[in-house]
């Protein structure tokens, strides 16, 4: 934790004519060139899992289509002195050990996988051997989620969800001083897969008695997801300064919800069996490091109030936003069926869509001494951009059902219909650097 | 979980007859006598510790002002066969081991306890050097908090709170439909003890910028807890009729609220650091066979709806109200100095206080799937009576601060003051049966 936020956003693991020795990480498209290296939780497929009997959770690096296995590369591998604790964790499996050490850490590592992927690298021939390819492994979670909170940094979500039940005011006073967010249900938080859709009480009409039934306005959103690395004790806020650098790293997330059952039972207390039947999130964190190129200033109105001091600092107003440009896609049954592709449903950038940048969140959940720990999950909230096509929830893009959305196919869509598959995707593109990407994030509605 | 909900309610382990032969056990007062027999986790005292090495945590049953140690009370006494199962991973200090093996295995340990601090049991020449005093050891959380949920099941501190914002309607139409609830923050979970004053985003004057500042009306919330036992399957409902034998028992719960951070924060998603900073509950976890004498019809009113089917059991509408005395008491800095004892500010019960039944929680908490797991934390919400001075929150004895409550040392009181500890105790009494008690529940507020 000894770093300083006027070190280069960037240094040489960023360089665009770095190029690895995997030669699908030099494909233009894909989401994980050797700019990146996001670290993730996997098992062997079923075959090799056999063969080897190791049923156990490997960590991890995404290189391209493939998976760079840390428990062979340090046993197969000559790594420099100072790499092998930083290894050790890793290869033993525990990824949240190495969350844990810290930035330096982390950089440190990065540097080192950055050289043994490069072209050219001696560490080439012995890291060929531990290679999986992608489609051959099984994910799992980065780690065990501790706790996990949902926040609601997207305004312009915030002002269309506003804008449906309060016309006149669709932000309410709070929205530009707190960092609104709430308490989520971690035992719930999954990778994508299929989604049971939930049952829950609805009122169907305005004054009658409420049902017990399957919810009928199930919806995706579109977040990303934010992982701690390093705690702080209860007590100790966290100033904003030193703030992201107790964050790991990021994924996508979906926060699905059931409006129905959201509309009836959220007051007084906020969302509660709306959201917690499930929340998926996807299997690759993204490193703060590989996103530093896509840093931008936070895009925060003049004739807005500033953020209160512990939320304000000025590396952080300059470099406090991520673009990213964030894709829901949808592939509905009938779609499958007819062998048709998905269709995009929105796309925003969170450089744009988000009012709170991830530093201030940490310091704001921190502010009243609340103890964060390694494995922590923060949601930003849904990620919608301020025009048409950009709402990250079909409540925003049917207007809660009022105004469905026509499907290329002519199927109509104001929530989801069992069989339908989200897919989420997000990735970052600058002039003079290389394009990294957060990888997939599907999910798919069962019946209930 | 092959449990009835027809057996009898009490067994030979309950007889008003039965006295052990830890003395204190059987003296009146005592929140602990053999009927009791509540289970915690503990470290041996500094000397002790230091002379065994063994910081460990261990299990033990509170008897008297005594601790039976399991690890010690494995080794040095006989049991039956059919009883080491069940104390093995008591004595390894694991409770959360046990807590998982369902009702069955909890019910046959009470009744080896009971027998075997029985007076006149053959085990007890072996037991009496298992003992350790109650103050000369270190309690610890039962277990590790998984998810913390906490319920609003208390229809007169809704309605109390409810007529503060909204004197014509005070209860939001939802309330005698859904068991009212939201995700709380797990990790901030502790017993009791020092509590720091948050420092938050507080709006002094109604139109003005907020501050951050400590918070000046910080207030305590008197409920009950509930641990979960045996969770569920992600997108399998737990029935009403199986719910309550997931619960492995009760002990006490401080909310502890910082009234204006919640009233800056909470819309539109609910609390949030306005709760985050510290929930305290007590060590003890009171069985439900060990409350069984103790259970009366949910005494909710005629023309009150019924509860939908999947929150409806006979039994439960029959035996799921808890008559636990519940009393809030304060000791102030001043009193302290002054040599002078604490004074009570509020007694309610909890049957009367309580619209839903323990097992109604745990039936709605899963109804829309989502999987509890062993180490889940329920609390009640704030249990007030419906009369003067059963108000579970200084919010509702001050009346939001309207009208300061004055102590009889001269000393006035809105909200908490640094100095000001808050003692909470619950126990039951009945006709015929031996009065159990929860313990104390004691925590202090310090300076921001």
């Amino acid at each position: 934790m000894n770093d300083n936020n006027n070190a280069p956003l960037t240094d040489a693991t960023h360089h665009p004519a770095l190029r690895s020795w995997v030669a699908s990480a030099n494909e233009p498209g894909t989401d994980f060139p050797i700019q990146n290296l996001p670290l993730g939780r996997f098992r062997l497929g079923a075959q090799e899992a056999e063969r080897a009997s190791d049923h156990a959770l490997r960590v991890g690096v995404a290189i391209g289509d493939q998976v760079l296995d840390l428990k062979l590369a340090a046993q197969l591998c000559p790594w420099a002195d100072e790499v092998h604790p930083l290894l050790e964790p890793l290869a033993a499996g525990d990824l949240p050990a190495f969350m844990a050490l810290g930035r330096p850490a982390w950089r440190a590592l990065r540097a080192a996988l950055s050289a043994a992927l490069a072209e050219g690298s001696e560490q080439g021939p012995f890291l060929e051997v531990c290679l999986h390819p992608q489609n051959a492994v099984r994910m799992a979670l980065p780690c065990t989620v501790r706790d996990y909170t949902d926040f609601y940094v997207g305004i312009h979500h915030a002002t269309n969800i506003g804008r449906l039940l309060r016309p006149d005011n669709p932000l309410l006073p709070n929205y530009k001083w707190v960092p609104i967010g709430y308490h989520g249900r971690a035992s719930s938080v999954g990778l994508g897969g299929p989604v049971r859709r939930p049952q829950g009480q609805q009122r169907l009409q305005a004054e009658g008695a409420p049902v017990y039934a399957p919810s009928r306005r199930l919806d995706h959103e579109m977040e990303l997801a934010l992982w701690v690395g390093v705690g702080n004790e209860l007590g100790q806020p966290v100033p904003i300064e030193k703030a992201e650098q107790h964050l790991f790293g990021v994924s996508l997330l979906n926060d699905w919800s059931a409006r129905d059952l959201q509309a009836w039972e959220y007051q007084p207390l906020g969302p509660f069996l709306a959201k917690s039947f499930a929340t998926s999130v996807s299997p690759w964190v993204v490193s703060f490091e590989a996103l530093a190129p896509f840093r931008r200033p936070m895009q925060r109105p003049a004739d807005d109030p500033a953020p209160l001091p512990y939320l304000l600092d000025a590396h952080d107003q300059q470099h406090g936003a991520i673009a990213l440009t964030l894709e829901v896609w949808l592939h509905t049954a009938a779609m499958r069926a007819a062998g048709q592709n998905p269709v995009r449903l929105s796309q925003a950038n969170a450089a744009e869509a988000a009012y709170w940048s991830p530093a201030q969140l940490l310091a704001h959940h921190s502010s009243n001494g609340c103890n964060l720990a390694t494995g922590d999950l923060f949601g930003t909230g849904t990620l919608s951009g301020p025009g048409p096509g950009q709402g990250g929830s079909l409540m925003e893009l049917s207007r809660a059902g009022r105004e469905p959305i026509t499907l290329p196919n002519g199927e109509r869509r104001s929530f989801l219909e069992d069989g339908d598959t989200v897919l989420m995707r997000a990735y970052a593109e600058a002039p003079g650097v290389v394009r990294i990407g957060l990888g997939t994030l599907s999910g798919t509605v069962m019946p209930a």
